[in-house]
């Protein structure tokens, strides 16, 4: 009775410390060029954090010239659909969408890998801070590769729900009857990781600043979610909770 | 030869101070009954501050039973798609989504408010840490508060420019041309603003965690975004950058 699902989506994150070099003043002013005001809301810069520590150093701006060559902006156009076309085809997504289950018991049904191709290259079209597209995605078919994923996971997911999450993580799950035993890791027949970058690497072999990664793979991760969900390759147990260094 | 586009999602975030709980060794062992390991990854700690401070406080398990009814595991069926029509369906997605656009330029045609109530339930479908659902969409018509959220994230904006973000993000920023004002949060019939609930209140008054607060909410726009692509309302400039207190 219970649901198969031949594909495992897990969210699964890498951070690496960034630099992050806070405004020295020298900027510019460019155009409008109103005073910037005295209060800075806290939560702002909480939110550019991004999840990770800021560390202030020193960048040559020279370093990211690379980036700077004069791109036009693209004319855009585009048909409306009537109002009731679009109104239809609002509903329908919404019903298909709606019927997505974050299952967890998987079966091990093989899928095309154009298709993963193909829902892949669809969250890569997401829109990211500055467009960095902050993303690396890992498709892992390999049995032993899959099992050492697993194991790393489960160490960590025990972790969660022994220490690092508490008391009330552990009663939230109970309804849910999760544990931290991932067996669906070794059933799927293709794990999709997912990586966020926190920074890249600039020509000059510093560090560059991805802004907004987190949020802007998540996005990503949600059309990947859509993708799936629209070829109904269930799908997925989208793993929050795990980390892992490769 | 500029592009239209009739709604505006601006992703935006408050940030409100939560309480987390931190292990304290009362919680019971589950089934499998492993040792935590002791080399816990401080990466994984990163990711679960969830872009907000961690503050230890006393927590009363009970306040957290309201929630803990025994619920079932769910039967779920589904039928595929033979595997030419799965790749055939992905191909299909996988072109629409990628017209996708960062417009900046949005027009002030009305768009029913059918398609919004209907992209903001697809958003809603996102999956969540453990699940709790932590978002709220606020759609805003009138004019009048337009222009104040518009005040308030230009206010924001330009702090980003000239002191926040520092000279790489205004180098990164330049070959899009983009500055700080925003005149399309008056143009646009509709804005979407969208909050993360960084925790819920339980019936006793007392905080409750909302886990991975900011990657449910990302997950979910993303789901916005394939709803709004697939209706063809066009959609959008997601406003990574802005902040708004209400």
């Amino acid at each position: 009775m219970f649901f198969l699902t031949p594909v495992l989506v897990a969210v699964v994150c890498i951070l690496i410390v960034w630099i992050f070099k806070n405004g020295d003043g020298s900027s510019k002013r460019r155009k409008g060029e109103p005073r910037a005001r005295a209060e800075v809301h806290p939560w702002v810069d909480e939110d550019l954090k991004d999840n990770t520590d800021l560390h202030q150093g020193e960048e040559d701006a020279n370093d990211w010239q690379e980036s700077e060559e004069d791109v036009e902006h693209i004319p855009f156009s585009h048909t409306r659909y009537p109002e009731k076309e679009m109104v239809k085809r609002s509903q329908e997504f919404y019903a298909l969408l709606s019927k997505r289950r974050s299952v967890r018991f998987i079966s091990n049904e093989q899928v095309p890998m154009e298709v993963i191709d193909n829902v892949i290259k669809t969250a890569g079209t997401a829109p990211s801070g500055a467009h960095t597209e902050p993303w690396t995605f890992v498709v892992v078919k390999d049995p032993d590769v899959k099992h050492k994923i697993r194991e790393i996971i489960e160490e960590e997911e025990e972790i969660n729900y022994l220490k690092r999450m508490g008391r009330q993580w552990v009663t939230d799950l109970k309804k849910l009857r999760t544990n931290w035993v991932k067996e669906y890791l070794d059933t799927a027949p293709v794990l999709i990781l997912i990586f966020k970058q926190v920074h890249g690497v600039a020509a000059s072999g510093k560090r560059k600043v991805h802004y907004y990664n987190e949020i802007s793979v998540s996005i990503a991760c949600g059309l990947l979610l859509a993708a799936l969900q629209i070829t109904k390759v269930y799908l997925e147990k989208v793993a929050f909770t795990s980390s892992l260094m490769l």
